[in-house]
């Protein structure tokens, strides 16, 4: 195998590219980049001589056809919903798939067919979903190597911005995808908790944070993922009475957040008609029922949200331009929509931030009669706003697992994600190359 | 034309078989009714000599248009994302089509080749949508007539169950789609209010009610409908700087809706995994955060609303059964799935019970220099769980434009919902005859 195809060149392939590219020198590879945009395509490669930008428009079957045809190995970084195209593909012509993107039910449906052909199809190959898995699986199997019964696992993973770029009010830039950002949570949250299942509903879940001690770091506000129990049989984990993974903020991030979900802004399923020509101050006020009829938008919205009018709160939703006369200028738009296109602009990562990722897994478990608690904890940021921690935390494990493939060096056929140490033990060890080192910390409880 | 065909047998259509093959009788017509389950289809039919019940799995294409060939006229009350395989059948065989829907956009897109081919394809033709409509426009367009500027328009519409057969605390019976019972409002409600767009999220949709008096009947609440801007256009009112479309309830139902919203209980969009080996108790302790720990569940529950244990909110939580230690049995189910099923149970319509549709419509206008109010309300009900009011005044309109279309009296070809004279002035002056009658009270403001 020498042909290597990767289908997206944006922000989150940059780390990839610039990974496998430095492979195939040594290799002698060839490696294609495709984008709808093959000018930010042939940027990437930079002129490297084992690799060219092309322009492929995703939809174009035979287009697409031909690329992956000529490859070995299709890395796909396209919004999740795009995959299953080329997933069908690579059936089709025979071809390993890796993504970074949620194993959807219809991915899992080609199982069969891709084991049956031998056909290396791995999902969820990323950070998270990815590093997590990997660096779980591996603390799980350790421990119960050693005998340990684990009793409680809590992972917790943000995407936030270095402290020495962090010079907003709400202490968030954006650095993946702004749409998720605003949608974050919708639905209802569910874990376990002393062995009971427990509940959290979107109206609630931001007002239901935790505060998560990060060594070095000091307190984050985690609040829970949608379905923390998805991963328990996966990760080996069958009948285990704690288990909850989340996502960190910094502190006075969901108190604010929680505000404009009360208010209403993060609806996206429902247009506001007429926004175009409408200010927020209109939109808000809008929000307001009879019952907070006397003051300005700014003291009625606080007095709706029980905050102060000079309140973190309210001056986190003024330093947004919530309150201003400005107009929309977006036709007919959903709440959500309008609030991503004013986050956008006001959490935009300037050329010279550094983004942060933090990521700990938390285990408590029993050896013997001992009760003993471990704390893993992954801190890493980036160098600038193109080479992000994210991207690179994505890209690499797509990058290090695409070599593995690419060298004959995994046999697991099949749609997957990385739970097996044949694919998280090398991945995880290469990655530790790149400064992506867990710091552990354990103690008796 | 002599032939008609009625697709679905179900409650909602009892009322408009019934008047359809009593018409037929006089007017030499066949009928035809189809329906999955033929017993039922025949059943309604009752051995009728200008009828007979067939058996039609709609989702058969040449089935469905060998009986959709051999008819003039279809009146479809399938569920409403089955209408369009119905409305493509028709554009090809030539067919009017009536349906109470709403009407999609697909449906919309249809307009064109309809009216080229001279097909009268009506929507909306039951009684929300459907008499409010026709109800409406007739009062808007005689308040018109005399040179009135109408300022406010409010209309209300509830089914209910009547006061003799209300025996629950809740005061509410399921006399129409379950589902629908519990998803009701999700979205963001809108509206207009002294010329500003006001907006109501779900999670306060059931807090934010207004108090309505129903002539005759008392007080009701009344929460805000998802898009009361829609027929502002189709009813002629552009530029009006008051209107609203309101659900009504009996006194106390949103406050105790509210606790089910508030918990977490009306999500239909995730599943609760387990849930078959899951009592009710253990469902709504997994609602429970850590701030509501002491007590048992019903008490904590309560602090969680902010109500009292011995509340009408949490007597009413109480008597559902959603403390009880039964199982819920349902396999991986949503809360809102979960709800549903007690809800049938809980909230089911006894055979003698009677059900009561009210329809209250509220113009403001200005005549000269005089403010004036009127007020247009309908009280109707049922006789008994089979012959509900709801099923009357969703199939009579149907029925009865059925005839107008099948006499050759309506020309207006296109997809199109009952707001023409032409079209409503008929209908409603037939609907008298069954006791369709709004009283209307008038008065200066």
């Amino acid at each position: 195998m020498n042909n290597i195809l990767i289908i997206g060149a944006g922000r989150s392939a940059t780390a990839c590219i610039k990974y496998v590219l430095e492979k195939a020198a040594e290799r002698n590879w060839f490696v294609t980049v495709a984008d709808a945009d093959p000018k930010l395509a042939e940027a990437k490669v930079a002129g490297h001589p084992n690799g060219r930008g092309t322009w492929l428009d995703v939809m174009k079957v035979n287009d697409r056809r031909e690329l992956i045809g000529r490859t070995d190995v299709v890395v796909s970084l396209l919004p999740a919903h795009l995959h299953l195209e080329v997933a069908h593909d690579c059936i089709k012509l025979k071809k390993h798939l890796i993504t970074a993107s949620y194993v959807s039910q219809e991915m899992h449906r080609l199982a069969d067919v891709a084991r049956s052909q031998e056909l290396i199809f791995m999902g969820e190959m990323g950070l998270d979903p990815g590093i997590d898995h990997m660096s779980a699986m591996q603390q799980i199997n350790a421990i119960k190597a050693k005998g340990g019964k684990i009793t409680a696992f809590r992972s917790y993973t943000g995407g936030l911005v270095a402290p020495e770029s962090d010079d907003n009010p709400w202490h968030y830039k954006i650095t993946w995808n702004p749409r998720n950002v605003v949608l974050a949570g919708q639905g209802t949250a569910q874990y376990l908790e002393n062995g009971k299942h427990k509940y959290i509903p979107y109206n609630r879940l931001f007002k239901e944070y935790r505060l998560i001690d990060i060594p070095g770091m000091g307190k984050f506000e985690a609040y829970a993922n949608r379905d923390s129990l998805l991963y328990r049989e996966a990760y080996g984990l069958a009948g285990i009475p704690n288990i909850l993974r989340g996502t960190l903020r910094y502190r006075g991030f969901c108190d604010a957040w929680n505000a404009l979900v009360k208010i209403g802004l993060t609806d996206g399923a429902y247009p506001i008609m007429g926004s175009e020509d409408m200010t927020y101050h209109e939109m808000l006020e809008g929000y307001l029922g009879p019952s907070f009829a006397n003051g300005s938008v700014k003291e009625r919205i606080a007095t709706f949200v029980k905050q102060g009018v000079d309140s973190e709160v309210i001056q986190k939703l003024d330093w947004l331009g919530l309150f201003s006369k400005k107009k929309i200028r977006l036709k007919d738009a959903t709440p959500a929509l309008i609030l991503e296109q004013l986050l956008l602009d006001k959490w935009k990562l300037n050329p010279q931030d550094k983004d942060m990722i933090i990521m700990q897994h938390e285990f408590e478990y029993e050896l013997g009669r001992e009760k003993r608690q471990q704390i893993s904890t992954l801190v890493m940021k980036g160098e600038d706003s193109e080479n992000t921690a994210m991207s690179k935390l994505v890209g690499l494990p797509l990058g290090i697992f695409a070599k593995q493939v690419m060298g004959g060096h995994i046999v697991k056929a099949g749609v997957n994600i990385p739970v097996m140490p044949e694919v998280y033990e090398p991945v995880l060890n290469e990655l530790k190359e790149y400064g992506v080192i867990f710091k552990d910390e354990e103690k008796a409880l």
